[in-house]
């Protein structure tokens, strides 16, 4: 698989009262056509991410608002997989553009969160999980995830301060990076000192409620071969690999609280596919909406030996230009997560590192990086493989 | 393009208070898996259309529900696009067929309304609007419906009677389907003594609110024709087409309101596609949301002239076994419209119309079908050619 990326961007991730749903949409759409210098008519299909527009803001059929904010008539579709939305919307615009049916594909990532008070938003969120045996109950992300938390602290011997290590690394990535929410460093006694959520998260532990959008715009290598002639300048990255598993619902039905079978699934395919392996990753965006489930993921894609990820953290070897660089734009935690803009925002940060425009923050030598987008407690996952070549 | 259709179902369209979202997923799953003779294993990825599961029953994230319900691990997401949910999710399916991908995908459409009381109904459909210009401001999709055929009985000289004429038409198709929500016949008294929901619109000219699911199983026509060599008793469908376009959200932004400009593009790009034209399609499933739509579809299908398609239906050219049959099914009025299953309904009737199992309802000699599904008023249009060969 070879799929080039011709065009990228990002809103700010913050809370934007002073702009609607719609606003941050056309804004990112935009922008990455700018930045794709193409001409809006040239897209031939569109796919946007988002996961709760009908819940937080009363509007669904986002394709037709994606499609009207460029005049456009194309097909616009609208994939949800909870916080994996946006991942997913971009497997989808890969597998348009392998179809042969299109040659070049808009892929967008929005979510507007903070219209709402954070009551409605956690309820609102547990539409991702299983509500007839989770949210019923009165279970809420930040508990499910701390009982995975205190499973894998029981297993691995996994310290406060080994977990802590994880929110502190992001934070430092986050302050250097313009487009991130929180763009500031934390120490290991804001952590231990502050709200707990769920014993043993604190607030730290957890992302934000952000609001953003992110595009992409993918096409065939054949026309963005094109584009390089007439426009010398541009850079053009690819994807190699894509894969995606899904797990249950409810995390009852798991055999392991400590690893995620998705995440194990949709690696392997995804690194046999671009024929790389872990070792080759420059960079990686991993899905921290939670502190633990970073520490997991690094051991699911094949990083970290198991129960071995928070010492590496703590040792700083995710740390940036470190063994491997874990989350340079900041993470869902310093970066912010608008969870159906996530996923792309994912691939913007690696894009921007592959073509070394990454500023204080860029990883140096940077030629293969990784996105890791998650729905749920690793109930759907998605990788993608991205490559300067 | 030639995708073959190896299995296929449909529950029931009715107030299913027994049968919870998953229940009625479940069941048509593992249904289309018995009629397609497969393993669930076999499957590679699933995609499920679906609108409002996140308002009307607080759970999104159905794509790890349906992955769950057959115990596999596969690639599964969530497509919306309003009503036109399963159609959309029809698309998807195809287009990872066709990249290469996938061999074996299962595309459900499902949903579980009658939870909800009609308010509450009707206000989570109106997310299919525009939320700024039309709901915040009172309208419904039958006040934006009513707009569209008052305006096209102005211009066009259509009669209320004209327009009764779908809605009999349909029932008495319906009244032959075991499948229906109304399996009852109704006549022209009936429509015109009956509640005005927005003027000229009576109930009888809404499709009412349902409960249902449909799957379908699609291959590449290598993997359908060693599964007919195992089984030659097998019937196996193609679909030869399949395109999709979009409008404005808002009413106010568009040129005329007499056409649906979103239909005529992908009706065009399908009949391209599959080499097809409109006089040799003998059976169509068309989006009969409110009665003045099929008669918009029907011009903008290209089976009538503008202005014409009420006095063909009044004269019985789209009954069953006329010049072209229109519904058989029953059409959204008396089938029902469970809106994220009615994309999936509609390829079910088609399919088991060119296999020659409609039984009473049969069209004869049917040898090429269309389905049509539309989100919103036009604004999401997407259309699928199948044939028997």
């Amino acid at each position: 698989m070879k799929i080039a990326v011709i065009g990228i961007s990002c809103t700010k991730f913050k809370e934007h009262w002073d702009k609607s749903l719609q606003d941050l949409l056309a804004q990112a759409q935009l922008e990455a056509i700018k930045d794709a210098k193409i001409f809006p008519q040239q897209i031939e299909a569109i796919f946007t991410g988002n996961m709760c527009s009908g819940i937080f803001s009363g509007q669904l059929h986002l394709g037709s608002m994606a499609a009207e904010n460029l005049s456009l008539n194309t097909p616009s579709t609208v994939i949800e997989g909870a916080c994996a939305s946006g991942g997913l919307a971009l497997r989808a615009g890969i597998l348009a553009i392998q179809s042969g049916l299109h040659n070049v594909v808009m892929v967008n990532g929005v979510e507007k969160m903070t219209d709402l008070d954070t009551e409605q938003i956690t309820t609102g969120l547990m539409a991702a999980a299983n509500e007839e045996y989770e949210h019923s109950v009165g279970a809420t992300f930040a508990g499910l995830n701390a009982l995975i938390a205190k499973r894998y602290m029981y297993e691995f011997g996994l310290t406060r301060e080994q977990l802590a290590a994880v929110s502190i690394k992001n934070h430092k990535n986050g302050a250097l990076n313009p487009l991130a929410h929180f763009q500031k460093e934390i120490c290991i006694k804001n952590i231990l000192t502050s709200t707990i959520i769920a014993d043993p998260l604190t607030i730290f532990d957890c992302a934000p409620i952000s609001d953003g959008a992110a595009s992409i715009i993918l096409s065939t290598p054949e026309f963005a071969k094109k584009l390089l002639e007439k426009r010398p300048d541009q850079k053009i990255v690819y994807i190699i690999g894509s894969a995606q598993a899904s797990d249950t619902l409810a995390l009852n039905c798991r055999e392991k609280l400590t690893e995620f079978k998705a995440n194990k699934i949709a690696a392997q395919i995804a690194y046999e596919m671009s024929n790389i392996t872990p070792q080759q990753i420059d960079l990686a965006e991993i899905h921290d909406g939670f502190s633990i489930t970073e520490i997991i993921s690094l051991e699911d894609l094949g990083f970290f030996e198991t129960g071995t990820a928070g010492k590496a953290t703590e040792n700083g070897e995710t740390s940036l230009n470190s063994k491997i660089s874990i989350n340079p734009s900041g993470g869902l935690k310093a970066k912010g997560h608008p969870v159906g803009a996530t996923g792309i925002s994912q691939a913007y940060e690696v894009v921007i590192q592959l073509r070394g425009q990454a500023g204080e923050r860029q990883v140096k030598n940077a030629k293969v990086g990784l996105t890791h987008n998650m729905g749920g407690c690793g109930t759907t996952s998605v990788v993608h493989i991205f490559s300067k070549e």
